[in-house]
């Protein structure tokens, strides 16, 4: 399998998270979201992905993008470990954790809209960070809830799912947003458990081929 | 099972048009999003889905939120008829359709965004307009030219997917905000094929119980 992604981007690190936890060997393509405008808007990417967004994973030839349908994939042709938890009604509970971050949160945050906020509406630093802050918080409370109800060691009881591949990303991003992290003890406990794992390890943003030396 | 929604939720759409295409019977439960404030910042409603939006399903006493979530749920409690492709490659492509609208499209032009955007930061109807109409247009795009590789009648070949139960709430949308639609003939065609069939239909907003008289 081939994986284009960017070291920093949260949704690349999703998936970084779940194919290092299912021991699948992959390639890392970098795809610099900054450098020359943008490479996922070069002509050749957008052939593979034409959302011009990372990550996007090649298997047989194929493209796949969005993040949530690749580690659906994932699970479905290299089903061990799961990511995923046999019951139906928990495995809900597991893809609402991951899409309350995957189209509750992150898109809110994503580069495209930071960069429109920037370019197009006249946004400053200050607004922008207060913008991202505001929906990472708002998230996080509903996400520090839903976790009363699910959470263990990790998002749902004491097994890896896929909602931890989710949290942990965005947990990333909370920091690099400086946002206070002091109302949301479940997400920071689940946070730093994972990060205790080597496949988390693996798959943080300083760990990869493309992260610039002194991140 | 009971469906917490509201009739001009496009989130709330889609799990309409799956219970209605996979047969389940279901218990409609309006939640209005401006009244009072919005009903779904109540506290009963929260204690159901704290990140207080519709949809949320209720089944074996259990509630779940996301539509995507319990769209999944469906396809695993009630397999017949279909809404995924055996094939995982063909599912994949489902999914990132699906997404795309789900976490490319939708959450930058929800409620709770346009309020904060004309609350907060005092954009005017324009302003917030063209700002949706900016984030839909963007996602079509990219659309129209993944259904260039996947699309028959529908968005996979010539049977109904997830993909339709989620683009056409989507066009739904667009027809609000007033984007025009003549860059997206496969949409359009789409959308068209999808609202000759009754399941569709019967999920309309206008066709639900707590729709205004003259909508």
């Amino acid at each position: 399998m081939e994986l284009y992604g960017y070291w920093r981007s949260s949704c690349s690190y999703r998936v970084r998270i779940a194919l290092h936890w299912k021991g699948i060997p992959f390639t890392h393509r970098g795809v610099h979201l900054v450098k020359d405008g943008g490479q996922q808007h070069a002509q050749d990417y957008r052939d593979l992905n034409p959302m011009r967004q990372v990550p996007c994973l090649i298997h047989q030839g194929r493209a796949i993008g969005q993040s949530m349908a690749i580690i659906e994939y994932l699970e479905t042709v290299h089903p061990k470990p799961p990511l995923f938890p046999p019951s139906p009604l928990m495995a809900a509970q597991v893809r609402q954790i991951c899409e309350t971050i995957n189209a509750g949160i992150q898109p809110l945050q994503n580069l495209s809209v930071l960069q429109h906020m920037k370019g197009e509406l006249n946004f400053d630093d200050d607004a922008v960070q207060t913008w991202v802050r505001h929906w990472i918080g708002r998230g996080f409370t509903a996400l520090e809830s839903m976790l009363t109800q699910t959470a263990g060691t990790y998002c749902l009881g004491d097994a890896i799912t896929a909602a931890d591949a989710f949290l942990v990303p965005q947990v990333y991003n909370a920091a690099r947003f400086q946002l206070a992290m002091t109302a949301y003890p479940r997400i920071t406990a689940i946070h730093a458990a994972c990060m205790s794992l080597p496949a988390f390890q693996e798959a943080a943003p300083d760990r990869q081929p493309d992260a610039p030396e002194n991140s």
